[in-house]
Formats: structure tokens, C-alpha cells, sequence
């Protein structure tokens, strides 16, 4: 647009770039919140309340990446003039980024600010680890989706002959879904959970003693 | 190929038709395979090995209905002179068809015939049901990457201006997000887990005592 009404040539560079960006930020999301996924395995007997930071904090930082990937996105479509928001790539990376935001801003406010109750958090935990699965596949659904989507834009009828563009992309793509499926099993094996520490059982103890005393029908969960 | 080879007007109607009937036994075989893995949940109360029985068969129909749906795609493939599987969209498909085929005959070997002790059965059942939900979540992600395919070959550039045929098939692929989300859902609920029967549990106890008789180091899981 800009490029068009000043009468220049137009920044075909800039314009390259943003894609990548686009791109890297995409995959920079669901990498950066595969290490926040992951802080509870690796760090099994430091302090939970350190462990829930780094938690919060890398999930932070994944959406400023996912964030600068959707600017990049629409600021790359504003160039070419393309329309935003059309594609089922687009549906779905929207909904991650902002179910994902909606996910974060509910653990801080559940698990990292007092104020909920020992039972709401008892109760949205395991949502929270639904969710926070779900948001981790759906997120690397939307990368084959844009795999896909870029393949069949920039590759066109080239894609079909397999060209070394074509496969190295499908490669990156498998190599997503293997990724996502170690670390989804890493995830969902019940005997790799951190443990609680000694105090942190303690703690609940007397929280559920203390709440199960206040309301004797609502504790038996 | 066939069309161009006798001079014939090419038979649109069939080519067209197995293009649909290759989307929608690929959708078929999400759905099945959905049943398939609910029969735990909804009949609760029946004898276990009716319900693995069913599970086993419906399972081995969706693979029939996906076969039914890969044939035709390589046929339509073959009619328009378009080669195989190049695609994103192709090798996921494709890998998904083959672990399928591959978890259906584990799953059969494990725990419909018998053979498997007592054991190695409970070794193999979370692995039989993390892979399970997975190959569930690759089917939908193969289906989405299917939908986006051909939404960029039919409607082109019309996709970006919102025509409705776009609209609409964006809709089935969130629609398809939110059946994987609800169905992840309810089978990942550890208390809608169907119950074992009073008779199962006396003859799981009898198996383990009589396990851990002959293996005292083994028996601990």
C-alpha cells in the first residue's frame, strides 16, 4: 500500500522477511511453549512456586513471539495487499493465540496470585493441563496448516513434482508431528509427574484438613 | 489418462465423485473411529469383552472406510494424470492409515486373542490408548490439511474474497476442532473411565497374585 502511493519500488525485502518472521514466530511459539510445558518434569524437586514462575513466564514469552508473528503477518498482507483472516489457517492460528492468551491469564490468576481457593485450584488444574495440551496441539495444527498453506502458494504446481522445496517442508512438517507426539507422551505418562516435595504434601494436608473442617460436604474430592 | 487415450469426452461425473467420496470416508473415518473409541465410556455396565469386541470392529470398519477412501484418491489421481502422494496432506494421511493398521493389530493381538499375559497386557494399555488418542488427533489434523488442499486448488484466488463455499469449509474444519476437543475430553476424564465389573476386579486379583507368585520382583506395577 505504502510502497504504491509514494510511487517507489517496493520493498520486496522487508516484505520477504516479514513472511519468515511469520513463520520462525509461529514455530518460535509452539517450541518456546514446549519448554514451558516441559518445566515440570526437568525441575522435579526445585521450589513449585520457582517452577510455576518459569512457567508463567515462558508461556508469557511465547505469546509476545506469537504476537509479533500475527503483527508480521498482517503488516506482510497490508503490503500485498492480500485480505486478512480468510483461510482455515488463520481460524485456527487465531483461536490458539487467543484461547492461548485466555489460558494464561486464568493460570496466573488460579495458580500464581492468591485469591483461589485450595478447591477452585483443586478443581481448574486438571482443566488447566486439558487445555494447556490442547492449545499445544492445536498450536502445531496451525503451523502444518500454514506449511500447507505456503507450499501450495509460493510452490504451486511445482509441489506436485517433488521438488526438494516441496519435501524438505513435508519433512519439517512430520518432524512437527513426531515432536508433538514425544512430547505429548512425555506429558501424559502418569509415573514421569513431579512428585510433591515433603512440605508442599504437608501443606495440602492441613489446607484440606482446614477446608474439609469449613465445608464437610464439598471436600470429599 | 483412460479419457485421453480413446479419444473420448472425459467422464467428469466419476472423477468428480470420487473426489467426494475420497473426503468423505476420510471424514468417515474420524467419525467411526470416534465410536470406536467411546464404547468404553458409553456401555459401561456390559461385559468387557462384548465391548472390546465391538471397539475391535468398529475400529476395523473405519480402516475399510479409509481403505474405500485411499483407493479412490489414487483412482481420481490416476483419471487426472496428478501424482501421488507429494502432499503435506498425503503423507499424514498416509502415515495415519498404516499406525492405525499397525494399533489395530496390536490391539488385537494384546488383548482379543489370547496369548498376552496378564503383564504385558497391563504394559501395553496405556500405550494402546495414548497412541490411540493420537492417531485420533493425526486423523482430524489429516482431515484439516485435506480441507485447506482443496479449498487453494477449487476456489484459488477466490478463497480471499470470503466466498461462501470458503466460509463453509472453514466452518467444518472448526467444527472438526471442537469434535476433537469434546471427544478428547471425555476420554481423558479419569472419573467417566468405565468401572471395572465386580468380576472383572476378583479375576484381575486372582491374575495378580498369581503373577506376582511366580515373579516376586515383577509384580510391583
Amino acid at each position: 500500500m505504502q510502497a504504491s502511493m509514494d510511487g517507489a519500488p517496493p520493498p520486496t525485502s522487508p516484505t520477504g522477511l516479514s513472511v519468515y518472521v511469520a513463520v520462525s514466530q509461529l514455530l518460535g511459539l509452539t517450541l518456546l511453549a514446549t519448554t514451558a510445558l516441559l518445566v515440570y518434569r526437568v525441575f522435579r524437586h526445585e521450589a513449585k512456586r520457582s517452577t510455576k514462575a518459569l512457567h508463567a513466564l515462558l508461556h508469557g514469552l511465547a505469546l509476545v513471539i506469537a504476537l509479533v508473528g500475527i503483527i508480521a503477518v498482517f503488516e506482510s498482507h497490508q503490503t500485498k495487499g492480500i485480505p486478512d483472516m480468510y483461510s482455515l489457517h488463520s481460524w485456527c492460528g487465531m483461536a490458539t493465540f487467543v484461547l492461548y492468551l485466555l489460558q494464561w491469564f486464568l493460570g496466573c490468576s488460579f495458580f500464581l496470585f492468591p485469591g483461589a481457593s485450595f478447591l477452585l485450584r483443586g478443581w481448574y488444574k486438571p482443566q488447566h493441563i486439558f487445555f494447556g495440551i490442547t492449545l499445544f496441539i492445536l498450536s502445531i495444527t496451525s503451523c502444518l496448516l500454514g506449511i500447507t498453506e505456503m507450499l501450495l502458494f509460493k510452490l504451486s504446481d511445482s509441489y506436485s513434482h517433488f521438488v526438494p522445496e516441496g519435501i524438505l517442508a513435508n519433512t519439517l512438517g512430520v518432524l512437527l508431528v513426531a515432536f508433538g507426539l514425544v512430547v505429548g507422551y512425555v506429558l501424559t505418562r502418569e509415573e514421569w509427574k513431579r512428585p510433591p516435595l515433603a512440605e508442599e504434601l504437608a501443606l495440602s494436608m492441613d489446607f484440606k484438613t482446614l477446608t474439609e473442617g469449613e465445608s464437610p460436604g464439598g471436600g470429599s474430592q
